[in-house]
C-alpha cells in the first residue's frame, strides 16, 4: 500500500510499504476513507517528538472501513464504517476503567502515528479495536466524524469540561488556531455569557467570531487584562483556556482569571512556565492540564448527529490521499492559506 | 483594655488601648476568652504583610463571649459563647453567597488582625457577626473550638477538599509544621490508604506520625519520588498537599503526583514557582490554590463534637493572655520549643 | 394603596389597603412596577394552600423600585430597580449558607403572598432585602427580569440542574404548561441531543416546539415509552422532568428513564405516587424533588442579558395592574386563552 | 466436579457435574478456593428469581486461582489468585465504559449463579475475565477478599457513595442485616458524626454497634422519627440508607430524611412503595436506587490492604465447600445462628 512515511527531521515521503496485518487478537485493520493532519504532525516533522522514529507512518485521525478483525474483537466487523480515535484504549487497566484512556497503562494511549504506524495511509492497524474505534451512525458524513478523532474531544474534554464552563460564565480562549477555535465552538455547548477570543493575528480573531466568540482581543493593540476587567466588574474571567502552548500565554491565563476561577491548559508545551504563586496562592484558582482521553467521543457523536455541534466547519481544504504532500504544504503554511483542517480522502472514501 | 499592638517590623507590645465599640449595626463586641498565635502573625511581625499598619492589634482566631451586638444582629446575643472565624463574611456579595467567604467583596475576608483590630486583646469588634461567628454547642471546650478559627478549616478546605482526597488514596503532605499536621489529621477523615509526611526535620516527622501519617520521608536522607514510586507502582501519589510555601516544595508536589492526580497548595507563597508544563501538560494534573473560606466551620464543629476529629491535640503550650509576649517567644522558637499552637486564656476564659 | 386581596376560597378583590411599612431593619419597601400571576395563585384561590389566610395580598413575583429600606440594608437603596425573588432568604441559617434559600430556617423561604403580603399590589414589603432582591442591570427590560422571580429559576434549578441535563442527552419533559415550557427552554442551555415534550394538549405541544422541543408526543395518540425506546435504542431517556404534579405523570417519568438516568420532579403534588421499586431498585435511578431556591438568579440574569435565554417569550398577555381581576380571568382560562404568563404593569411601571 | 445445583423452588443438591470449559476467548476457568452464600441465593431457592432455571449452579462470590484462560485474556494467567466479582463486565458497552458494569449491555451484569453457572462449585467459568476478576495482592487473606465480591461494593457504592455520605453527617441505616451492617461499616469511611442503626431485632442492633453504629433504635420500642428529630434539631437525618427491601422501610427512610437530604435504597424490593410526593415535592430530597456495579473493587482492595476497612469481620461461620448444604442451613436460620457471612473453603483453598 501507499503511506506517508517519516524519514527523520524535515523528511517525509509517500512510499510503498507492506500492508498492515493483524498482530494481536484485539486488532482491526481499517481501510482509511478519510484522514487529516494535526499540528502535532508538524512538530514530529521538526524532530520535536522523540518517540517517533524514522520509518514511521504518521497520522492519528481517521474515518474508515473495517477490513479485518482479530479473533477477540466483538464490537465491530469487516464492512463496518468506524471512527478511529487518536487515543487507543486497552480497556482493562486502571486508567481505562476510569475513562482516562490517554493515560492507558496497557499499551494504549497516543500510539498511532507515534510508536506504531498511523492513519496517513491506505490501511492502518488499530489495536484494541473494541475500545478504540466507534461505529458511525448512518447519515453521519465522514468529514464531520473525522473531527471527532482528535480536535473536538481535545477541545471538549481538556478545555471545556476541565475548565468547568457553565451557563453565564465569561470564558477567555487564548489562541485562535484550530484547537482554540474548537474550544470556542465547544464552549458554547454550555451557554456561557461571553466567549472572548484572544490572538495576535486578526484573521484568526475573525475566524473565532465565526466559531462563536462574541468578543475578540488582539493583545498587540489592547491589553486583555484591562478589557476583561471592564467586562467582569474588575474580577476577571471565570475560565481561561490556554490553546497555544507557550509560557507567555499560560501566564496570561493565570492573570486573566478571577478569584475562584479555572485555567484549563490545552496547549502542548515544550518549556516551563512561571507560576506566580505569590499572587495565586490566595485566589482559589484551579489549573488543569490534560492529554485528550476521548471518553467524550460517544457524547460528541450524539451532538454532531443531532445538530448541536457543527463539526464540519473546521474543514478548509480537501485533497486526495495520494496528494498528502500537497496537503502538508497547505497545512504547514496555515498563516497564508488559512488552513484549519485539511481533509484527505482515500480512493474508496 | 489591654491588647497586643504591632508597632512596625520587629516591634510589638502589650498596650493599654481604648475598648472597641459597635460601629456598624452588624457588629458584635466579643470578650476574648481564648486566642492563639498563627504563623501569619510572625510574618506580619517581620514586616512581610503590607496591609498591616502600625498600631494594629494582631490576631485572627478566638473563642469568646458576646458582650454587645449591633441592632441588625439576630443570630447571636450578649452572653453567647462563640467561635470567631478568621474570615469575616458580609453574607451578601457574590462570593459569600457561594460560600467563598475568603474572597468576600463586601468588606469581609481576612480582615481581623490585618486591616482592622484583631483578637489578641481582651475585647474584639467582629463585623458581620451573623455570618462570621458560630454559636458553640454546650460541652465543647474552648481549646478544641479555637482550632476551628483558622488552622483546621484551612487544612480541611484548602488541603483535603481541594485535593479531593478519597478512600484508598495515597496522599503526600509536604511540610509537617502545624498546617501540614492539620492536613495529615484532616486527610484521615476520608480514609486514604496512606498518608505520607515529608519534611526535613525528624521531630516534625515524629509529630506527623502522631497526627496520622503512616509513612514519613526525610528528603535529606531519602528521595521522596523514589520512595513514593515504589509505594504506588511507579505512578506517583493521588494527592500532594503543599504545606510549606516555598517554590521548591511546590515543585516537589508536581513531581510526586501521578497522572490524573491533584496538587493542593496550602502554603503561603512569597515568590513564583516553576511549573514544568513541558512534563505536566499531558499528565491530566489538577492544581488548586486557596485562602480559607471557612465554609466548613459548621461541619468541623460537628466532627469535633462527635469525636471524629481531635482538634485539641495541636495545643502544646498554654499562657495567660497577659503573657502574650512570652507566648510569642515560645511560638517564634518552635524548632526549639516544639510549639504547634499556643493557647492564650483571658482572665475570664 | 390598592392590592389584590384573598378573601377565602373563590373570593378575591382589588381593595384599598394600608401601605406597607418597614418592620424589621432588614426590610425594603418596593414599588411594584411589574408583577405576574402564578399557577400557585390559582391553587390558593381554590383554598388548596392552608398557610394562606383570609386578608392576604397575593403574589410572589415582581420587578420594582426600592422606595425605602431598613437601617441594616446595605446592598440596595431607594431608587434602585430590583428583581423581587419569590423566595426570601435570611442569609444566615444553615440552608441559606448553602444556597438552599427555599428551605430557609430564619424566617424566609416562600413567604410572599403566602404567610406575609405579596406583590400583586402597588407596594410590597420585602424582608431580608439584601439577600432577597437583585439589582437589575441597565438595559434589562422589566418583563424579561420578571420571569426570573420564579418560573425560570424553578425550571433551571429543579428541572435542569437537579436533572443533571448534559450535552448529548435525550430529555423528556412531561407536561407542557408554563413550567414545562420553561424546562424545555432551560434544558437547551446544556445542549441535549433531543428535548421531547409530552402533553395531552396539542396546542401545548406546538408551544413546546417554539420553546425548543424537537420531538413532541401526545399520549392520547402515541405511547411515549414506545416512541422513546425507538429513539434511544431501547434504553429510555437520560433525564425525565415531571412538570405536571399528578401521580400518573410522575409514574410515567419513572418508566421512561433509562438505567442510570434521572427523574427531576418539578410539579407541585397533592397526593402520593406509586414508586415501582420492584423494577427500579436495580436500575440505578436518581429521583429528585425540590422547591426553587433561587440560587441561580445571578446566573439567569447573566444569561438573559447576554442573550442566551429569551426570558420574555413567556409573556402572552399584558394588563394594567389595576385590571388584575381581568388578568386572573385570562390566566385562569389558559386552555382557552393560551395564556402562559400575564404581565401586570403598575401606574409607574 | 462437585457443585451446588438448583433444582427448582426449595430444591438444591451437591451434585457431580461436568467441569466448566473455556467457551469464549475472553473466559477464564477459576478453581474456587473460597466462596460464600448471599441473601439472594435464599431468594432464588424460594423461586423468587425467575431468571434462574433448574440445573443452575448457584453462587456469585468467590476467591480462587486461575486454571485456564481464553486466548484473548491478557490481565490474568493460570496460577494467579483472583477475586471473582459478582458482576461481570464486557468492558466495551456504553455502561461498562462509564463504570456501570451492573448495567452491562454486552452480556455481563449479574450473570454468575443467575443466567450462567456460578461459584458454589469446585470450578467456575468466568466470562470477560480481564474486566471481571481482580488480581489479589500478596498478603491479603481469602476471607477478607471474598467480602469484596458483593457485600462490600454493594454497601459502598449503592449505600454510601449514592447516599453522598460526608464528614459530619447524621446517617440512618434502616435494617441491620448483613448488608445494613456493611453500610454501617462503609459509612464510617467518610467520618459521619453519627451512624444510627434501626432494626426490630435487638441482637442485630448489638451487631450494628460492633460495626460502627453509635446510636441504635428499635422501632418496636421507640419512634425513629422522634429520636432522630431530637438528635438533628428537628430537621431529620442527612442520609437514610434502606437496607431491607420492603415498602415500609423505604417509606420510613423518606420520612426520616431532612430537607435537602438523600435516601439511598440498597434493599432488593419485590413490591411497590408509596412515595409521599405531597410532602416530598418541596423538600429537595434525592432518592437513589442501584444494583452494585463493582467499580469500587480496586478502591476497596486498597482499603482492606491498608487496614482502613475490616472486611473479615462479617465472617461468622466457616465450612468446607463439600458441606455447603450445612452452610445453607446455618445461613438460612440466621435469626437463630447469628450468621452474617458463612465462608466455604474448597479442598485447595
Amino acid at each position: 500500500m501507499k503511506a506517508l512515511v517519516y524519514h527523520g527531521p524535515g523528511a517525509k515521503s509517500w512510499d510503498d510499504v507492506p500492508d498492515p496485518k493483524i498482530i494481536d487478537s484485539t486488532d482491526a485493520i481499517v481501510r482509511v476513507d478519510t484522514t487529516t493532519l494535526c499540528g502535532t504532525d508538524l512538530h514530529i516533522l521538526k524532530g520535536d517528538v522523540p518517540t517517533v522514529t524514522e520509518g514511521r507512518i504518521l497520522g492519528h485521525e481517521a474515518v474508515g472501513t473495517i477490513v479485518d478483525v482479530g479473533a477477540a474483537v466483538s464490537s465491530v466487523k469487516a464492512g463496518d464504517r468506524v471512527l478511529v480515535s487518536c487515543v487507543s484504549a486497552c480497556g482493562r487497566c486502571r486508567y481505562c476503567r476510569e475513562g482516562h484512556y490517554g493515560q492507558c497503562l496497557g499499551g494504549g494511549g497516543w500510539i498511532l502515528g507515534n510508536t506504531i504506524d498511523g492513519t496517513q495511509a491506505e490501511l492502518v492497524r488499530v489495536p484494541f479495536a473494541d475500545t478504540s474505534t466507534y461505529l458511525l451512525p448512518a447519515g453521519l458524513d465522514d468529514e464531520s466524524a473525522l473531527m471527532l478523532s482528535d480536535i473536538l474531544p481535545t477541545a471538549y474534554e481538556v478545555g471545556v469540561v476541565n475548565g468547568g464552563i457553565s451557563p453565564g460564565d465569561v470564558v477567555a480562549v487564548v489562541g485562535a488556531g484550530p484547537i482554540g477555535l474548537a474550544a470556542v465552538l465547544a464552549a458554547r455547548l454550555f451557554s456561557p455569557a461571553h466567549v472572548v477570543a484572544i490572538d495576535l493575528v486578526d484573521s484568526r480573531l475573525e475566524a473565532a467570531k465565526q466559531f462563536g466568540a462574541d468578543i475578540t482581543i488582539n493583545p498587540s493593540r489592547e491589553d486583555p487584562a484591562e478589557q476583561l476587567a471592564t467586562l467582569t466588574g474588575g474580577l476577571g474571567v471565570d475560565v481561561a483556556v490556554e490553546a497555544v502552548g507557550v509560557p507567555g500565554t499560560f501566564e496570561t491565563c493565570t492573570r486573566l482569571v478571577r478569584p475562584g476561577g479555572r485555567v484549563a491548559n490545552v496547549g502542548v508545551h515544550g518549556s516551563p512556565a512561571v507560576l506566580h504563586l505569590e499572587e495565586l496562592w490566595s485566589r482559589n484558582v484551579t489549573i488543569t492540564t490534560g492529554l485528550v482521553d476521548t471518553w467524550s467521543t460517544p457524547t460528541l457523536l450524539k451532538l454532531v448527529v443531532s445538530g448541536q455541534l457543527e463539526a464540519k466547519r473546521f474543514v478548509t481544504h480537501r485533497f486526495d490521499l495520494a496528494d498528502v504532500l500537497d496537503a502538508y504544504d497547505t497545512f504547514g503554511r496555515a498563516a497564508d492559506t488559512g488552513a484549519l483542517k485539511v481533509v484527505l480522502t482515500g480512493a474508496s472514501g
